[in-house]
């Protein structure tokens, strides 16, 4: 995701300099002219904008206010922005860091995926003040998308982002179930799916994302559950939002759930790393 | 729904014979140019083609298998078609009946509810043969619809219109959990929803049908959940799928637990003759 | 189970007389002293009282009301009671489809299982006239158990058992969930069971039944899963509950998802005819 | 609790030191022969053993590590013993902190509630140094209780406790679905709970706690759901045990399910402080 969004920013005539563990990546930045920052901290100390895209929250954490993090070296000059899908607290511990140091930090996660990134048509869903949002972030982040919704508050982007990642949970393990009840009556998943796309049923995931193979040519399921969107990473998204539900105590019967039957697919050998319309597969009569 | 397919019928040039409990329904039909059945079995006796829309499996049962019901006077001459959203148990039970008396009989429910009634362009799943259903059927249904899917043998097209309306259940329900999620932590739900249509949780109930007033203006919930799809009538159909997937043994976790929480719904005062959407208030704070 | 129970009948000096499609039970209790029917109606015709013990609602239906079935040949002077677990619309239909012979009725499942029918303990739930419970049943009832609960009209028996078997299943889905959550933590599900057995979780599944092997001798657990009560059976009665539920629009979250999970494992190959405490083992980590 | 068991170590003969906000807990142990300290520090710096019994977590963590906490004057000699139901992460978080000074520190939280803090029967589930537990500990809970179990390292004996819970929550719930099934049909509850409690469905929830009220007299649902163990801690106990089976990576859908259930109990005004087995009246029919 990194690289197809800086590539993004290269192409826009803004000048880039990139971090990663991944060194591939990097080389191939920097063959389209981005510097190589020796380590995370120079970007905080030489950048005015830096941007992060990582997996979890821990290493959001650690990667902002770890020894020699971000934050180590970050001046006032700097503004920072978390792309990462994390819960809104963490996000919320990193600001109060940042300000300590008179450091702007905004949480910024983005919808759309690979083939957004890829195209430089994300939307962000951006936490912290509206006018700062407007002035410090859009020129930038309008290289990379083509939306930026200021959502409210620090972490409110974050649980945008978790808002929309357990409807999407729900959907595909909803459609899945539908899709099961037909083909085991008897019914012809392509059909079906074609039925509930022109019916009220109709959702992303039948229609973008299909996971029956050979519905949708470009899905994941098409190629073997390979790619896409990992399990793992749904399954770390589904325990944020139920974390932020318990906190707000606001009702998730279906995201609860979902968590659930997504974690005994994560006990089982060989799905994690599948993408995340596998549940499918796992639902589906072994006997 | 039967008053807005018959009006169709009538366009097209077909003379149409009425059979209701509700009078004023058929007066209308009647100063259009229908005639008026004086008894239901009236229309099998009569009728090369009959088409019936009733609200659950034992008023289908008793309507074509009752004493003086459609069956008692139907000949080969006649082909009966069910469009009401009923299990395939039920609609295979009357087939039977009716092929004892060699009275062909097809279960076509539809999708696309009132506003494609109206403006024709309903979509047919029918269940039984698909070379009657292409030669006795279509030339008829067309009339009233765009689409007509031969989903497989009697009862098929019940079955796929289960599996829509399971589908619409849940992603109504974890839609409602998704935006109360925002809600509840301080975001705008018509922002939530603007990034969800744009996302991956993007659903038929996200962008036609939401369910918090004010984001759709022809949502029944902009209309204080009045009219549209009603919480009696989706939870009899959430049944009516648990049904068969038990017979098939077909997992479905979600589907079984959106029917609880609707039935949570059923048992509170005044809910179960609102629109289906108003799971969302039911879910709601109400403290 | 139908020939432990009818072995107490003989040891208290009744004229038995025995009929099953299996032989050799047949055969063990003619060495006892009972007699041997040829056909399943004769019963209906020549005993003042019939004892049935079947699977399911089918065959309990097509043994009492088929062609050649109980009531084929059965007068006023016998009286037929049903042990079986099956659903009160069954029991229901046989009862009229009885009534109209004047031929009377009872649904009669038992608690204590194999057992307690050994032991001659069972616990006798019945539906039916109070009277006629007393006065027609109980003299033979409390031949075979220790109590007779008259616990409504018809079909009443049955609903007793089932509120008993679906809390049951909840019973040992949640035991397991609770075990394995302390055994994933690292602690020892047998001393995770002595803590429960001595605190506010404690239930007949961690006392008896324990399904971690080991900590009850006599627990299918620990013979393999082998023997004890069926997972099919469980989940058959699940889905009864299910039924029960729907009819009288009763809540049963937790029942339902029960009922789900149990699915998830009729479909995985070999633990359909384990004892139902497998759950146990299906939840548990793979990886 | 806090009281109950402190007035056990003084009736063995212990001196102890007592502090609580609330003043008049506080003098009824003085009256008894206790000594009042003036602030939560002075515990630490003075007493050989420290035994706290607090709300939450969040609690817990001030009490020890906050500005004049327990641990800003604590010593080697003291040994400190938290019996609070908690997290496991927030035991091992205060036991590094406390080992940071040299200082001592279990988690013990207990079985019994207040009938058993009140009759000295408490079971006590230790995380740490089995040895340490019972040369240290072991010699004061026996004073206030009948067992000790060394459930494993820091933190065991949190996840013991919130096992028993979880189970708690999912019978009570699961009792009520059933008692409610039956009366729905038409079963008397107290029938329904006699047969259940000789069959295999007994639980603590239908032998001791019953939730209807009037079974068992001395149930808090007999009481109007007052007094007992109040929604809001045991919905507080759901949400730490998903936390840990999130940690894990323990399945846990009826679990789940029922921290949803008392979720939408939580948010349903008047229910938060009555005791956790008015689940049974939420669920009752209101129409």
């Amino acid at each position: 995701m990194g690289s197809l969004m800086a590539k993004h920013l290269l192409d826009k005539g803004h000048s880039v300099t990139v971090y990663d563990l991944n060194k591939s990546a990097v080389n191939e930045l920097v063959k389209q002219g981005a510097k190589n920052a020796s380590h995370v901290s120079e970007l905080g100390e030489k950048c005015k904008r830096v941007f992060t895209m990582l997996p979890t929250p821990e290493i959001v954490t650690q990667t902002y206010t770890g020894p020699d993090g971000l934050l180590s070296k970050a001046t006032p000059a700097t503004v920072l922005i978390d792309s990462s899908t994390i819960d809104p607290g963490t996000a919320q511990a990193v600001h109060r860091a940042a300000a300590e140091k008179n450091v702007k930090f905004f949480d910024a996660p983005v919808a759309g995926a690979v083939p957004a990134a890829r195209a430089g048509t994300l939307v962000f869903m951006v936490g912290g003040d509206k006018k700062d949002i407007e002035e410090l972030l859009e020129p930038y982040l309008l290289c990379m998308g083509t939306s930026v919704y200021a959502c409210g508050p620090i972490g409110s982007g974050c649980v945008a982002k978790l808002c929309n990642n357990m409807m999407l949970g729900i959907s595909m393990l909803g459609l899945s179930e539908a899709l099961l009840l037909g083909k085991n009556f008897g019914l012809d998943p392509k059909m079906v799916s074609a039925i509930i796309n022109k019916g009220s049923g109709r959702c992303w995931s039948s229609e973008i994302y299909n996971p029956e193979p050979g519905i949708v040519p470009t899905a994941p399921s098409t190629n073997g559950y390979q790619g896409g969107f990992k399990t793992n990473l749904l399954y770390k998204d589904l325990g944020l939002a139920a974390k932020v539900a318990r906190e707000v105590c606001s009702p998730t019967p279906l995201g609860a759930l979902t968590h659930e039957v997504y974690r005994l697919l994560m006990q089982s050998d060989g799905f994690q790393e599948k993408d995340f319309s596998v549940i499918y597969k796992f639902l589906s009569k072994k006997v």
